[in-house]
């Protein structure tokens, strides 16, 4: 298919352009002036484990790239991106349309806030939730609730307790959460998981270099889950300044 | 000094024998039938931060390693070793008179049951406590509670949540827990360190090999600290089969 048929199918505003995501002929609505998909995302896609047929629900989805990796990734029957800002979800239903002779309709777009999510999708509705949350604490400076970059950084619509909480009322027993956080936050997240009784069951962390410090670090509870806990083996995204070790060449077609 | 002189200085029973530690001149005596100490307690002894002047207890101290080599590697002004086992700390005590000429009373070996700390030492009368817990649960088997191995090595004596609400009683305000232990019970100290009003600072994986799961984790905690923790570089023990890597060789002198 040629860049010029995709993009007759969508509108692209000032400043968006299209990113091709090198992964089953997905592409994606970025724009450059608003919050892109980082590493993170990437890294959180590979790091899910759903099963066939599996319904799934990404919390707090902005341009949508979680589903549409996880389209290609996993055998999921519907992937759905929740978004709380406008401008993301439309953006994300964009990409969908872009997309939509990959997708089959297994994708969807729902417009809405997490803390609200009973409203929003029936108890216990999904087999896997993940989310790649703000990492920082919404503080005591003055944030713009209408800035997407601040939004995806800072916990200005919801805390990471939010999630766990809903994440709890809308998995299935046994149902499975995937995060990526930040390390420095890792004991807050597992008091606040087993809070809300999702059991940390497998944790990894991504070192930039195999000599320092870990910059994220990707986590699986299970809903009411037993204790006892499986830690991977580093993810070391650099081999070297400039070169991308041979697992992150290998599995995510960087 | 030579072997013979030192030797002089303390009877060895049958199967034991004295190891060079490596460090200003240290020996310690070892019974390779009963427990050895084994690489844990040397990351740990590593790990550990104390001030000059300080008072520091390990619990569970064995036959001696960690106040052996913290006397090495802190300026610490005392460093007590406590021990329930009667034939460790008999050991560790003949180690202490081995090292006698070094340690100039530094360290000293308590018997005793950290459960029972509050009749063996003041509250808040350490600035520093270390413990290289036994890491599996006591569970539902038969475990004899003379074999120093399963001492070592299954909760018998102490379960960890024992050592966190001593530690709290011991430690003085702002004082810091160090602890090695598997990454399997990550989650579960966590919560458990929380609940004791030690806050986890700074964590750092040990792993075996570059691309291998984690063996160990090292952990620091603050009595009544802030939140926020620092996650360190990964600690990677060999480079290649049978070669240490570059870290472990200068560090630990292996």
């Amino acid at each position: 298919m040629k860049k010029t048929e995709m993009e007759g199918k969508v509108k692209l505003k000032a400043g968006e352009r299209i990113d091709d995501l090198q992964l089953s002929g997905l592409k994606i609505i970025q724009d450059p002036s608003r919050f892109c998909f980082g590493m993170d995302a990437v890294l959180l896609s590979g790091f899910v484990k759903a099963k066939e047929g599996a319904n799934i629900l990404d919390i707090g989805t902005g341009t949508g790239i979680l589903p549409l990796l996880l389209s290609a990734k996993t055998k999921a029957a519907h992937i759905t991106g929740l978004e709380i800002q406008e401008e993301s979800a439309e953006m994300a239903e964009r990409s969908l349309t872009l997309n939509s002779d990959i997708l089959n309709g297994r994708l969807d777009i729902v417009r809405g806030d997490i803390k609200e999510a009973g409203k929003l999708f029936a108890p216990a509705s999904f087999e896997v939730i993940c989310c790649n949350p703000p990492y920082k604490k919404a503080g005591s400076g003055i944030i713009n609730p209408h800035d997407a970059k601040a939004v995806a950084r800072h916990e200005i619509y919801c805390t990471f307790d939010d999630i766990a909480k809903q994440a709890n009322m809308l998995l299935k027993g046994g149902g499975k959460l995937f995060i990526v956080h930040r390390p420095e936050r890792l004991p807050e997240l597992c008091i606040t998981l087993s809070k809300r009784r999702l059991e940390v069951k497998r944790m990894r962390f991504v070192y930039p270099f195999a000599d320092r410090e870990p910059e994220m670090v990707l986590i699986e509870a299970a809903k009411d889950g037993k204790s006892g806990m499986k830690a991977e083996k580093p993810l070391i995204i650099y081999e070297s300044e400039g070169v991308y070790s041979a697992e992150i060449k290998r599995d995510y077609g960087f």
